[in-house]
């Protein structure tokens, strides 16, 4: 069967995105969709520009709104778009999300999923049965595949604490400057702390029960948004957890890092360094699997395109989320269904559970159901 | 001006070619050329086939053999391709580059230029006032750039010695049964060495001078293809070097790594993490330079595509190489000259005549010109 | 100046206790001290039999209770120990702290200073001006002396939050036997938690105003001690603490980490490795220091033995605490009084009220007060 | 049966030898003998301020030179050293050797054996059946224990190759002054390949047949001394090596590494991170082996003094050669022999054949016999 490359419209994911432009990289680096229409700026005349430079040729499918992308993208029938990418800011995407699964539309939707938990509970309402995957890029590694993989095996033997941490540098600003994230409003907990909460979830399966947070804003700045989050959380099996999510650990470039620990051993990851996972066990040599390797489970070698040593990076995890994804909208097409292994608007949900038990035990300071 | 994506035909890099898919991604993940024409096979079947399954709706496009595409293509006129990528056994190059540079096509020729340096130097003149890229990919890095500018601007001092060493281990068979490349008679100087010695001369711009070569088969096999090749280098300058090529090299996977020394300090890069670069001057602490920083030269950050700390791997620098050639291809065809930075067929000669100068050292005993 | 070497007694650290075999290795490197006296068991007999293995070879000097020991000692005029070492369990310390003090000794002590705040401040009282060092080794690695140097002269700006990791695994018992740790009832905020306040504590010199801490028991066994602390600090500045000490943490070592972050970088330094030091400055080359090179500061140049390159471990920072304290020794025999680096009874209190506060708040829920 | 602590004898080692200090604290370390008298210097007076400072008290102990060193003390009966150390420049090592197997004092002499292979025979003369160590220290690291029975062992299969370097760049001066090595006539082959050449035949057991050299002199001084070799090694059986010996490496510390590569897997070793090993076999995850861990070997368990986690570093390497001399020491005066694991005068042999093999071959530029 020949290879059956999709139709995508963007919206949002302009001039200046990155995250837009990872975005469509992932996409095309396998040919699994192009780009056919967009909404990239709510100005008309932006928008337009924009899309001809990203080689959009049909001017008229070029749009100055989400709503009219839907309701003219929806009427085209056969040439309409397989799904629709949402890179907009966060107070965006509950409307936009409503309008692309009102008219059909399989979504994808930059994480968080909404900003609040009440507006992502909304969401999913609107959603009803419709595909939603949330761009938690970095759950598309294939060595956290193997990590899920070797927690799944019992190779930790019984689980009993997890610590994923996010500090982030690259977005401080010098002193007196306000941080893109903080002009933007977007605490650090939402913009890196829900990789991190769904990146311990994907690999461990375990559910928060509760959390305690302790809540700071270092980068001096108005409005000043929360920029530095410890969090201790306690899960349903009684394991441990610590989770750090910060934008204000200057010097740090982007280092999310997860360790599990278990009865036998431990399990360590690095995002900087993605290509490998160090495997721990009691009394054992530490192990470091590497991807691309024959001992790998079917599922990491299966999302790995280059043979060992040849580094995949950041786009390779991205457009393996949209792999996933592309095939589950198929397989919806022909009327089957996928077990799919993408992020979910019900992650989206549990993630935003997640911050705002967070928010409410900085406020409370006192532990807080999740 | 709007992004221009343009077209390009591929010969060989069929079913089973990881590299001819590393082309294709690497000038899809830019969107540098789409695919518009091909002979992926020597038979005619496979090849209409396989360039059916990579989405090519054309099938009077799909050839069977490379004078077949040379011709029918070159009779395009708009419509024909900007480029032809050769992915095809390394005895066929000479033959395949003639043939499109006959028809005034700018050609990208995968590693090595041709089988020997006879054959370099016919292609060369085939060539003539041609494009040719050859996609010595790691030259690509922009960590690679970035060494090659700190040598540039007397980082490190009076340059002094060059180890640049490629032990690889992931194509050694089990015992008894012939390499992949052994059964391909190409020696690991071929394969693997070439890379090392382009590497090196890209980013010190030394000319080696005269080798001295040991060279060994240490896989089983018939015919026993050499394996092994440990070179002294001295260079015109008075520069020493050390060159490592091996694929016997069981444990590693693609282990390539330059080191540079001069009066000053020294550069330390490894492809195996290639968005790092460590510089080591002396009575200084270390200096570990990364990707995406502000700090960096314009050239190794115009080849970046994500904020730090967001890991780029092999498909990226090979995409750059193809970014470059891109640029030059449409210069040229604008009627304008760019001072291109990509592999050329000089650069393939250079490679040839080393490759020629270690076969006979290893035969004489002796150190050998190049 | 002759060196001189000191005469030491020693309680504790019999047959089967390695860290009293440290501390003689330690005394030993540097011809600090030498051994005249001892105390190894509480059977007279052991620490005879103990004493004669060490080369003790006067009989008399070895006795079977502290108590004698201080008694007799302290008789011997000119030839009496220089200091005593306590190298006993924790429950022991008070006693033989107040023992040595009212006769005069200087007196090392292995961390903790006792079992608890209250008992620590009575040990305090009973010390009066005498000297005390607290063996919190760590503290002497040559590259925390140039973390704290580093911090003093501010070069990670103004100090916002404080990282530090004890996670242990080499005393993880299998499944279903008490740990050593657990079966001698010391729990884990004890055992390796001072380590890593101390370390915090010394390299930034912060004050913790409040924790908030999170205790479990992952090793089975009885009585089942606490191996498992997750603490969030607030310090008297702002700044903000993650401290992990566990015990339970298999796969592991030996891996105390300490990060710090201030609002223009970072430091980050690890036990396992504890020749480097990687400082992260915003926009600048991540910066790898390397103990005995020529650009550290006066105070990590002068306690290290050997050129760069050549590494040191744990016995030489445990020496240097010992090289400081019998500097101390000496300048208070010469009646001058020196200004000492090395642990003291202040930072045991500090360390123990550090631990009830953790306590306290892991049975209450709530922030507690240091 | 009680430890006991021998004597020992110092020829050299005085004010500013860093080696000569290193030596005693490696063994002062573990007790393993104390300093009974030495001649630290040519000039009595010196030798006799350095002996007092050193704590040495009977100042007919400390001599003017090493004939009267030898002399004296032979005649001290039962007081008299049990060994004697030489830590001289290496043109008086063959004077002093002879002198001190003439009285029948076992030696440990500071490497190489002698300046010349002539020499080193004339030493092996006069040495009998006289013990002698030489401190190889590298090959006291209980890791390199571990790759050498690894080796044994078999799993690396059929040995191929070896790859050892010992970049050097902490002794490189100024551009315009001479080195340290340089100004005292010692070429890097015998400073540092001599250390290099040992490890490679200590951990592997193989015999180089034949060597092929490039000898340069990078550092500007008079008298110019090679600093710089580069050397490609055939072995007996059929392996080939590399071997880098530099003290022009700048930014280098003191990286002494090998390499060894069987048609399983290859061993991986640094001295810089000496407590670890790393074994990569064929498709198998990378392994790295810990100092201190149950799994390793019982001669790596058995010179290891620390729990895991806790570094040991050079000058536990250097005990570790001190304690198994120690042990042959106390077993010849009982009359029986042990089976010695320390370097030997016979290994001095051998490091000098392979440096006169070198220096022949740089001057022929042909394959020399070892």
């Amino acid at each position: 069967m020949p290879h059956q490359t999709l139709r995508y419209a963007m919206i949002g994911g302009g001039q200046g995105s990155w995250i837009g432009e990872a975005h469509r990289k992932a996409l095309a680096l396998d040919g699994t969709a192009r780009l056919v229409a967009g909404c990239f700026s709510s100005s008309r005349e932006r928008s337009l520009a924009f899309g001809l430079e990203l080689g959009l040729t049909n001017e008229s499918r070029i749009y100055g709104s989400a709503a009219e992308l839907a309701e003219a993208e929806a009427a085209l029938g056969d040439l309409k778009p397989h799904f629709v990418v949402i890179c907009t800011p966060n107070r965006c995407h509950l409307e936009q999300i409503s309008l692309l699964a009102a008219k059909g539309f399989p979504v994808v939707c930059d994480k968080p999923l909404c900003e609040t938990l009440a507006e992502g509970k909304q969401a999913l309402e609107a959603l009803g049965s419709g595909l939603l995957a949330l761009t938690h890029c970095y759950a598309g590694y294939a060595m956290i595949k193997e990590a899920r993989s070797l927690v799944t095996k019992g190779r930790l033997g019984t689980l009993r604490k997890v610590v994923v941490e996010y500090p982030q540098g690259w977005l401080v600003p010098e002193e007196g400057k306000p941080s893109m994230s903080a002009s933007s409003g977007v605490s650090s907990m939402v913009d890196v702390g829900t990789h991190a909460e769904h990146l311990a979830r994907y690999v461990t399966g375990l559910e928060a029960k509760e959390v305690f947070a302790d809540v700071s804003s270092f980068v001096a700045g108005a409005p000043r948004t929360p920029d530095d989050f410890n969090v201790l959380v306690r899960y349903e099996g009684g394991q441990r957890g610590v989770l750090i999510a910060s934008q204000s650990s200057s010097g740090e470039q982007n280092c999310l890092r997860l360790r599990v620990y278990g009865s036998e051993g431990s399990l360590d990851w690095m995002q900087e360094e993605p290509n490998v996972l160090t495997m721990r066990l009691r009394d054992q040599p530490v192990q470091t699997l590497h991807r691309g390797q024959p001992y790998l489970c079917e599922e990491a070698r299966s999302c790995s395109r280059l043979p060992p040593g040849h580094p995949e990076g950041y786009l390779e995890a991205f457009a393996n989320i949209y792999r996933s994804f592309a095939a589950a909208v198929l397989a919806r097409e022909r009327g089957t269904d996928l077990k799919v292994d993408f992020p979910t608007a019900a992650d989206g949900i549990a993630s935003l559970a997640f911050v705002e038990a967070v928010s409410k035990s900085a406020e409370t300071g006192t532990w807080v159901h999740v």
